[in-house]
């Protein structure tokens, strides 16, 4: 096993193909320069199979050596140490970049989740709407004041924010040109790129295992 | 101003009160045993009176000398750094406590905060109550296994996992005994019950402040 290994399903539906959060982590170890290895577990009883190493039966999660570490968010945290392609070393750009890290995940992901999770419930009267227009155009006004949220830069935050808004739904949800350009931005990045791809040609590839042999 | 300054509201109405995230910031304080001062922005014209400091509208926000940081979150991780009461040195202790806090506010609160605002929406078909049985479920199974999240005592994650398990609403959900005793158990703490009557006291004297003058 390489010293950095990130775990993730042996195959999912169409729909979450390119959005399975170990792309996450795969990413963050692209912009990093850091060499890992991509291992699975099995998509049948995945909401049981793996309990020991992921309590809410999800995916991703990381090994670094004997380290054992759940929570795409923390998995990032936790490779961001690593490289300073990721988190700023100063302690000002340091701050900035856990600042709008953890904002992605609990004041944007917090929201666009469950707005979305309503959504495909076929809610007509989708409570989360407000709050969605209100949060997003916080981040609408931000993205159109600066090119990046941390250190003036690319860093982490970047890639937790833009995965979080490249969701198809989110990124329909009313006219906001700046996050779009954003978006647009972060995921024409090569390292994004790469692993998409592969993300895509690994589960397709899982098709072809899974087609019925005669 | 002192070194570590948490921002607040001046004053909050009754329901929030015991509940506002400096709560989370304070506790953070003086388990770490870290001088801090509390300071507040006016409540009226909340939602734009502070978005240079905090872009969503939101408190806290914290002021470490010369950094700012908005986000409970990123705030308990940077204060953690400070202090081993917070987060263990080693590193699996350290990815344990990371990962969990990480956890509480992307797992755990990314349920309890929509189903609350759902269901204090009056929507009689919570469709968020379904997840919230199942991650609930998860935490009180590993809550019956063990006393703390990480490394084997009390740590960062477990203030912030309870401070989302203790929302009286969410403490109702369902028949969950290990859950309930951990939320006494880190609500017991000499450190909460001094920062909880704080904001608590605080809050009573701004509505003397606010009551006409006669």
């Amino acid at each position: 096993m390489s010293e950095l290994t990130i775990w993730t399903l042996d195959w999912v539906p169409e729909g979450p193909r390119g959005f399975v959060r170990d792309l996450r982590l795969r990413w963050a170890c692209e912009e990093a320069g850091l060499a890992y290895e991509v291992r699975t577990i099995p998509f049948e009883g995945r909401e049981t199979n793996h309990l020991d190493r992921q309590p809410f039966g999800q995916v991703p999660y990381l090994n670094d050596g004997d380290l054992q570490i759940f929570e795409s968010g923390a998995g990032l945290l936790h490779l961001a140490r690593k490289s300073e392609a990721l988190m700023p070393r100063d302690p000002a750009g340091e701050a900035q970049a856990l600042q709008w890290t953890i904002a992605a995940l609990n004041s944007i992901e917090m929201v666009t989740v469950p707005w979305w999770f309503l959504s495909i419930s076929g809610d007509p009267d989708n409570k989360m709407g407000g709050w969605m227009t209100q949060r997003l155009g916080h981040v609408e006004r931000i993205l159109g004041e600066q090119e990046w949220l941390a250190a003036g830069r690319f860093t982490v935050a970047d890639l937790l924010m833009a995965d979080v808004l490249r969701v198809p739904k989110v990124r329909d949800f009313g006219d906001r040109p700046a996050s779009e350009a954003y978006v647009k931005r972060v995921t024409d990045r090569p390292a994004f790129k790469k692993v998409h791809a592969e993300q895509i040609r690994q589960f397709e590839a899982a098709d072809a295992a899974r087609a019925p042999s005669g």
